[in-house]
Order: C-alpha cells, then sequence, then structure tokens
C-alpha cells in the first residue's frame, strides 16, 4: 500500500485524485491539506465523498506529512511546488507535480512564461516529464515527476507519432483546441466564469501563442523532432464542464493515406493502455472519455490539401491532471500501470 | 465469481451496469444482448468502454445464456422480462428485472397503469422489491428482485421514516420531482428530446397522478402506513443528463422539531450505507450523486406552516435503477452490500 | 419620447432593460450609470450591445440625470433605491424600482426580511405594486412603482384567480419553484455560481419559508383573498441560465373540473396581453417564454387527491424584472400596454 | 408592407423568420405552410408564438399563395426550392432560398456535392449570393436570393478581407468550425441530436473537406481572390443550441501587424451595419450575438509564426439563415437594410 498525501485536495485536482485513489487498489489516502476547509473534513469539500472518504483537511506540516505519507501528490498553484518539493524529496518522498513548476528543462522558458523566479532550479534537470506514453521508463525510475498540462497531453498524444515519424512539415502545425470550464480551476471564480455568462457560449482566448501551454507542448514536440518547432495554439472556452477536444492541422511531407497513418499511430501506442485508436471514419466526442482516463484520438488525410486532421479527446481532469499523475504513481512504485485507472467513461 | 448476463445492454440501464460491473471484484461480463449492435462489441454501443469492456453483442438464446451466466439483468421494455424471467428461474438462474414487470403486487394495478396483460402473474408474488433499505432480508433470499423505479427511489427514501413513523398526515403528501433526461431512456429519440428543443428549460409533464411511478410509490408507502396511501406525484423534466431531485412536502402530525426528525432519519437509516443525511441547512444537489450510488437527504420542519420539506437527490441510472440493481446482486449472493460501488461522485 | 435613465445599468436587469428600450418605439435611452462602466461605454459591460447602442456609463449625478431624462428605473441592490427615489420624485420624475425596497405595505415586514432600515418609509402607501394584471389602474396614475419579484410574479399570476375566486383551501397552498442561474444577479459571483459547481444540476435553497419573497407572495394573495395566508415557498436552483417555473398544489374547496378552473382563468386574465393559459394536457416549458414578456399557465384537477396543481412559466429578466418595468413604464405614461414588448420567445 | 409568405414554417429557420418578421416595421406575415401543422396555428409549432402570432399552417398551394404573399422565404430541404421558385418569380414574386439549391454557380459542383439533379439550372446565373457585404448591389436588383449557409457566411466574413487584399497565402488557409446544434435542423431527430448523447460534448465530424459547406466558402474566396481557392474546413458539434465561432489560419504573405489588418477589415467593412470588429485584444463569444444579426469578429496576428487568426461568431440561426433572410428582403424591398434587425443578442 502507497500512502498517500495531497497537498491542496479541496480544488478540482484534489477532488479527482480523491476519487480516484478513493477506490485504488494499492493507494491509501493519509493526508490531505487545505487551507479554505482546514479542520473540517474533506467531504465538506466534495459532499460526493461522504459516505465513501471522510479524512481531516490539515494545514501542511512538514514532519506531520512525513509521518502520514509516502508519495505525495502536489496541486498547489504554480510557484508553491518548487517551495515544496525540495524538503519531501529530502525526507526520502516521492513527489508527483501538477503544477508547471517542473515541466521545464529551461528555467528561462518558465521564468518567461510564468513570472515566477524559479527557487529549485536544481530538480528541472531531475524531474521527469509524466507523460508515460513517451516517458515510461524514465518516470518508472524517478523521485519527482511533472504532472503535463491537460491542453499539453490532449495536443502532445495527438501530434507525437506523426512528429517522431518525420511526415509533417514541422512549421506547419496548428492546434485548435476546446475546454470544459472545470480546466480554469476551482478558485478562479471571476465574472467571466459565473454560470450565467458563460453558459451556452464558445470563445477563444490567449490566441496567437500567448497561452502558457504553447511552450510546454513545443519542448517535447521539439524533442521528439529534433529540431526546435513553433507552431499555433489556439484555445477555446466551451460551457461544459469536463472535456478536450484538440484538432490538431499538418501538411504531410509526402503522400500518405489515413490508412497509412492509422497503422502509424497503432504501433506508436501499441504499448500505451489508455490510448485508444478509433477507426477511420470514427470521431471521438469528449464525452466517451468523461470521467475516464482514456485518451481517443483519430485521424483523416485530406487528399485535397494534402493535410492531415488529427482529433484527440480527454478528460482534463483525468488523463489531463490527476488520472494521468495516479499512472505516474503506479509506475513510480512499480505497480501495474492501469491499477485503479480501468474506469469507464460516465457516459450519458 | 458471479457470472452476469445482462438482456439490452445497449440502453442507459445497460451502459451503466457495464460500468459497474467492468469494475465490480466478485462480477464477470459474461454474456450481452442487444438487437441494435448484434454482431458488433458492446463497446460500438458505448465507446466510452473502448479499452475497458470487449464482449460481442448477442441475439438472445436461453440455452447460450443460460451456460454463459448465472445472474441476468433485465432492462428490457416492459412487458419483456414477464415473457424472459420464468425460462430464466426455472433454468436455477437468478434475475434482477430493471421494468416494472414485477414491482406491483396487484396484477391489476400493474395491467390497469401499464396496459399491457401479464404473462407472469404467478412470480409477482414471489418477486422481491428491490430497495434494500428496507427490504434487504426478502432480497437475501429471492431469485427474483424487481429493482425500482428511479422517481420511486428517490420519493420513498425522502418520505419512508416520516410516514412508518407516523409523523405525517398521510393525505397531505406531495412529491415534486425533477428528473434529467436519460430517465427517458436511450431510444426514446423523438422531438421532445431533440437537443435544441429540449435544452436550456424546465417543464412539468403527467402532472396531477398521471405518471406510472405513482402508484408504486402509494404501494410501498401504504405497506409502510398500514394505510392506504394517496399522493400528488409532479414530475418535471430539467435540461440536464443524470439526477432526480424529489422535493416532498408533508403536514405533521403533531409539533416537531428538524432535529428530532433528523434523528428520526438517522436511525431508520443506520444500516444503510448508501443513504447519507445532511445536517440541518445543507441542502443535497443531484451533482454530489452523479454516477455515484448514493441518495443524500436533507429535510426541514417549517414552523410557519406545520409542514416538513424534505429533499432527496441520487443518480437515477445509479441508485435510481443500475447501481441499486448491483446492490440487489451483492445481497443475492451474499457478497458484501457495497461492493463495485463505492464510488465517490464525479464532480464537478 | 419618454427619455429614459437607468441606474445601475450593468447588471442583468440593467441590460435587459437596454435590450428592450433600445427597440421601444416611443422610448429613449438617455441615461445610465454604472460605477464598473464608469466612463466607458454600456456596450463594454453588454458585447452584444455593440451597434445598437452606446451610451456612456456615468457616475451618478442627481441635476445631470434629471437634465437627461424623465423617467428612471432602479436596478440597484435592495436599500439603494430608497434613498434615491425621493429626489427624483421631488424632481418631478417618474420612478420604476426593480429591487425590494418598496414592495411592502409594511416598514416592519421589510425590515424583518431585509435587515436594512428603511430610509423612505413615507413612500411605501404611494409605490404602486407594478403588477399590472391585478393592479393597472394604480400604476397608471404612479409617480412611484415597486417592481415585483420574478418568483412572485410567477406564483401570483399561477394562484391569484383560485385565492380570489376563493376556490381553494388558502392554509393548503404549497409553491415549488425552479429558477435559472440569472436570477442570482450579475455581481454576485462566487462559488456556489462558478461555473463547473453549478453546472448540471439541481437543488433547492431557503426552504421552509426562508426565502425573502414568501412574505412578498403572501402579502398579495393575503389582499386578495381577504384574509391572511400563509404558504410552503421552496425555491430550487437549476442550472440553465433563464426562466422560473412555479408548480403549485392547492387542496380545492369543493368539487371542480379542469375545466371550470381554465375558464376561471381565462376570465380573469381577459384583460391581461402577456397572459397565456395553455389548452387542458399541455405543459408549459419555460424555453417558450425564453426573451419574451409573457407568462404561460397550465393548470389540472388531480381527482384522486382534490388538488389542483398549477404551472406557470417566465422569462425571469423579462416579465420577471424589465419586461415588466417597461410594461408599467407604457403604463404610466399612456403607451399602449404592449409598446415594445410584443417580441416572441427565442426559440430554441 | 410586403406581404411574406413562409414555406415549411416548422422547422427552426422559418421560427427565426416568423419571430424577426412578427416585429418588422415593413412586413405582414400574411401566409404560412407545414405539413406537420397543417391546419393548425403555427403557434401550434412555436408556443413562444402565442399572444404574437397566430396564422393557419396551409398546404402550399401555388395560387393561394401568390393571392397572400408578395415575397416568400423558402425553408425547404436541399431540392425543393429548385421546384417552387420557378413558378412563384413565373408569378412576379420575389424569393428568398435558405437552401442550397441557388447557391452554386456550378450545376455540376451542386449536383456533385449535393447528389440531388438540379431541376432550374437556368436560375442558377440569375441567382444573387445573398452576402450582403459583398454582394449588395446584386440584392438589391434580385429576384432570386441564394441564402449563404451558416458556416459560411461565418468564414467568409472572417477571410474575406484577407483573401480579397491579397494579404495570405491562399494555399494556407484552414477554418475550424464549431456550430451549436440547432444548426442540424428541426427534423433531424436522431440518436445523435438525443439530449442524453450529445449534452456535455465536443465533437468533429465530416472532417477534411466533407462537408457541404466547403465547396460553397471555396467558390466565394476563389471570387474573391481570382484564383481557385481550396482549403480546410472543420466542422464541429458544440452541445450548445445557437451560435456558430470560425477560427481561421491563413499564413501571411507579407509581415503585417494585427493594427494593420484590423484597418483592413475596417475598412472593408465601413459600409456593414451588422459586422462589428474587436478591439486588439477582445475575443467574440458566440454568446454577444445570441438571437442577433451581428457577426462579431476580432483577429491577432501570431508574429512566432507569422500566420493570423481570425475568429468571427454569429447566431447561425439568425445571421447565418433568417436574419440574412430580412437582410436581403430589405434590400431587395429598397427598405433599409436594418430595419426589424437592431434587435441586441439576449444575454445572459
Amino acid at each position: 500500500m502507497v500512502r498517500v498525501g495531497i497537498l491542496k485536495a479541496s480544488g478540482y485536482g484534489g477532488g479527482e485524485l480523491l476519487r480516484l485513489l478513493a477506490g485504488h487498489p494499492q493507494a491509501q489516502l493519509a493526508y490531505v491539506t487545505s487551507e479554505t476547509y482546514r479542520g473540517k473534513s474533506i467531504a465538506d469539500a466534495f459532499p460526493g465523498l461522504k459516505g465513501v472518504v471522510d479524512l481531516p483537511c490539515e494545514a501542511f506540516d512538514l514532519k506531520a506529512a512525513c509521518e502520514s505519507a509516502d508519495c505525495f501528490f502536489l496541486t498547489t498553484s504554480n510557484g508553491e511546488a518548487m517551495k515544496l518539493a525540495p524538503s519531501l524529496l529530502a525526507a526520502g518522498k516521492k513527489v508527483i507535480d501538477l503544477s508547471a513548476d517542473f515541466r521545464f528543462k529551461s528555467r528561462e522558458t518558465y521564468e518567461k512564461w510564468y513570472e515566477i523566479e524559479h527557487q529549485s532550479p536544481e530538480l528541472l534537470d531531475e524531474a521527469a516529464y509524466g507523460l508515460p506514453e513517451i516517458n515510461r521508463e524514465a518516470v518508472m525510475k524517478a523521485r519527482l515527476v511533472a504532472n503535463p498540462g491537460c491542453y499539453v497531453t490532449a495536443s502532445l498524444l495527438a501530434l507525437l507519432p506523426l512528429v517522431s515519424g518525420k511526415r509533417v512539415d514541422p512549421a506547419s502545425l496548428i492546434v485548435d483546441a476546446k475546454s470544459g470550464v472545470s480546466g480554469a480551476g476551482r478558485s478562479s471564480f471571476k465574472l467571466d466564469y459565473h454560470f450565467p455568462e458563460l453558459n451556452e457560449s464558445v470563445r477563444a482566448y490567449n490566441i496567437a501563442g500567448q497561452h502558457r501551454h504553447t511552450p510546454e507542448i513545443e519542448q517535447i514536440l521539439s524533442l521528439a523532432a529534433g529540431s526546435k518547432i513553433i507552431l499555433s495554439f489556439t484555445p477555446h472556452l466551451i460551457s461544459i464542464t469536463r472535456g478536450i477536444h484538440a484538432t490538431c492541422y499538418a501538411d504531410l511531407s509526402g503522400r500518405e493515406s489515413t490508412a497509412d497513418l492509422l497503422a502509424l499511430y497503432s504501433d506508436f501506442y501499441s504499448q500505451a493502455p489508455f490510448v485508444v485508436m478509433l477507426s477511420e471514419g470514427e470521431y471521438p466526442s469528449t464525452k466517451s472519455t468523461f470521467g475516464s482516463n482514456f485518451c481517443q484520438i483519430s485521424l483523416k488525410v485530406d487528399e485535397r490539401t494534402n493535410r492531415v486532421v488529427v482529433c484527440s479527446v480527454l478528460d482534463n481532469l483525468v488523463k489531463g491532471a490527476a488520472g494521468q499523475a495516479v499512472q505516474n504513481m503506479n509506475l513510480m512504485y512499480g505497480i501495474e500501470e492501469t491499477a485503479g485507472l480501468m474506469l469507464p467513461a460516465v457516459f450519458p
């Protein structure tokens, strides 16, 4: 049994970790913190946990934390994990960070996009980038895992086979992504997210490469391509709660059929239990991954323009956050990668 | 391991059974039927099952069914289970029927409200009414369980302690219920349920005692009261996918405080793992039971009118259908009542 | 042309007044205030006004206001109108207040429920209650109109014919009301209304007579009945943007048929252009009044319980607020009651 | 007064025409047909019309139609208008067709994409393409107007200034479009659009140039460019009722700033009352055009990739269908272009 601690358990990422770990056969919820719910049960933050989970919310204390748990999930704001991780690691604990603090190998890139001075730059090299589909070995050996962003996971899983396989012009990549509102987090209840303002709407934001997930996508794709990749990334806010749909466009380097590329993907993901490739003519719906850790992908070659269009969907809070984090925990502890995660989507 | 068969697995009740049983530690999905998806994988009916469940859809065949499975869940239309159950029972199988066919002790009541001639009236007495909170013993011994309706479960769990405890005027009961659209089923895609027609709306239907769940609520409450109860039941269709909220009104027989009645309920449900009583001043939201098998209940005495208002919420497809059915299966097989069902709600 | 001023134009009530008055043939938008958008165009508060309305947001100044406009709509918070109205009236202006400040004849009732000391109690008697369907004459002569609450309008239009006509037991009244979220206003963007928290949910709040609209409903019904009426009022929050559905229950005093009561209502509302009675068996949907000033009502007698169930629907921001306010303005200025308001619902 | 007939008034396009024309100062609803509601009031098809519009639904009869009305809106299925238009035109009537029948100059293109043999190819040349922003003069003189598709209007208004102005590489155009479900029409209530199946979801369909609106966009852009344009068009279905958001990508031919291009657009649309350009940094939301005839556009140059991203939003049933049709009617009859159409969006 892995004794688990969740630092800042009362946000959406924390809630999803609680949901998934409550049913995990080899993990035990042992320690949770929340400033807002300090002294109360975590089920006060998530009434749906009543009858299943009842843990008191603590104020973070290193000693108590280390006595209670072995593996820590950090769902703290950007800038916090970099302060917490060093002492947890020093105490022999393992850390999975769901924030951006350890996602970049380049301190400069992080500091430029997040406008936070990094407090633990010495850990950037060590941190394993927690996308098991391309980094399983490193995660298995890691003490510290940087869990990818939600947009990033959807975009990378859609584009990596093409880029790694050199099938597309790397200068032509465009990701048009649509996200549910839970991606904005729980503590961000500003007017923009007030129900009546947002309900029944679609809008873009941070267009033309201004979203912080852009450099994260570019970092990993560049590594895969072996050359620097710059792409267009456009996030959209859709009035649904959960789900990301990434629609990706790339100019083909040569002539390829849809069947060729589907074969490429099937091969690329042959060892990935949470990537589901759809048949030609099927289109993935975000609804098919609601609450599950799966990413569904379909693609089609447009012969008229010689472009390929790849669609990927996932649940931003599961494969895009907490589920992927649990998948990483499994790997870090030598547990079956799918343990606790073979939950089908909740449909309808 | 209980080998499970689901007859008509491609509807919403069937899908929910598949989701819950896929993760059940002591059940094995063994046999599913679907006319629509015959010869295809059940994951074609529910793309969210891809990667988790892959079973071929059969046309029903008694011999094949009985060789494959021991316990059968029937999510067939009203009028079908009465034809299927006798032969399954004769073959030594256990049957949990999610339709209305075996819910009534009175053949006349069934035939009047459902306008179907009953084909197996001899089983009506034997069938155990599958509301474990009041009928656990009978379910444990049953070969045939009639799983209650979704509105009915929400209404009964809200009203039974008051009625059993003779705290209210039985002539004063009113249930104002609000349901998500999945309660209408999957094969009923008529204009009324066309997305644009329904989205962003609330409306009542079958008012003034015309809904078929009315006599079912009345049957069980009458048994509990020891006298015939007639009530007002008003269903409403809300443009959400899942969830039932029952708001129940009753005139108090004497003076009672909210605290008195909360104590009554806590006592009544002390052995019920899936009923969660909320504290005074808390209000349950359907969202707190989305995807879970729990029913959350709160109540408040209005001293101005000497009425009590009881609110109960549940997920119509889980505690209102498939989850309750699995709970009944657990009891029928001597498995822990909560096995496979301690899933917290998916939130947000 | 009536020159119109809107004090606090940047809330939802203000936005709806702008939408309706922009197209009113005999009104001219002349003066709007907003602290939040001071110095900007009101179209910055409501981007959907771009191309139609472009007025600068002012800080309130009595002199400037009185020079610019003749009729003032106050959509200020409770407690503000009572300070603004006296000087506007003294300057010879007409005032339509959309807050609760002038809705109660009893200062004590107001102060008890709203916990605000009234600053202008001398105006309470004078203020006409702005429900034209029962108070047209008084509104026509008024300088000051108290525009009813949204829940109140839906409840009163549903119950007044029964209560006035003495057809029901006045002690038996129950109103179970469901509201969209815009009723909570625009400045109340707290966690409760954060999109992910609320989306896809139903919940009650302020049950057992704790909602402030309860005494307002009771005041008007008591006047109609000629005796003091106390009722049960339960508001519910539904995850839709606009719309109120009031489901009302009453024990019939004698035997009545649905047809009898439909005739009573048709007669009662024969002069009311915005009340639409539905035929027996039709159920109103909130969607049928989305964006319009109409209230649709249906009813049915339940012979089993000798109760009548009345359903009424309206748009909380139109007939429940801004539209009714414009209707009152029309009456106060001798304009056709329906001027600017014959907009059908936006469907779907 | 223009006497107006609507052929097939009971669909969503028909309903929207009824809503807009009911309030049009120079139009009179005179004749409506519906097979489904034949003999009933059109308000039975749209309960929100009750109290405003009450016209009997006819079966189409040429003589009766021509006696009653002068201008005909056809919202019939593809393949019907081509049969109806010739006789209406021969009788001296004007026709605005909302289907695809007269949108293509090339009979072959129409027949290939719609798989219908054209019955009136002789009218293809005469038909004016009803996008007033680029074709005002032709519409003013037309007897027959082909009203553009909804996706098409959003895409063209976003891309025309760039393409006409030769600012972008015509081989690089990508349109990623998101649509509400009402675009699917009212008679298409299949399982895909059953509320529970679709609610809370995003998915692409007809990707890689398979949607019929692709050749329509290409036809008009090619005319504007003076050379053949082929582009990538990807439609997405979003679980909202109304609204289209087109996100358009194009490689810039040279270096351009956002300000340069905003100036280009402002100039291009200087005479277009229904196109609203947003300032740099503002993003349009579909919600800002809900129920209105406006199209809002913003754009931004991405200097990293030298691409421009243009976002346009409109209501698919208004500027994307019925509103644009009324705008065309206004031009055809020499009425003020904005008459009856200066309705702000319904917000929230």
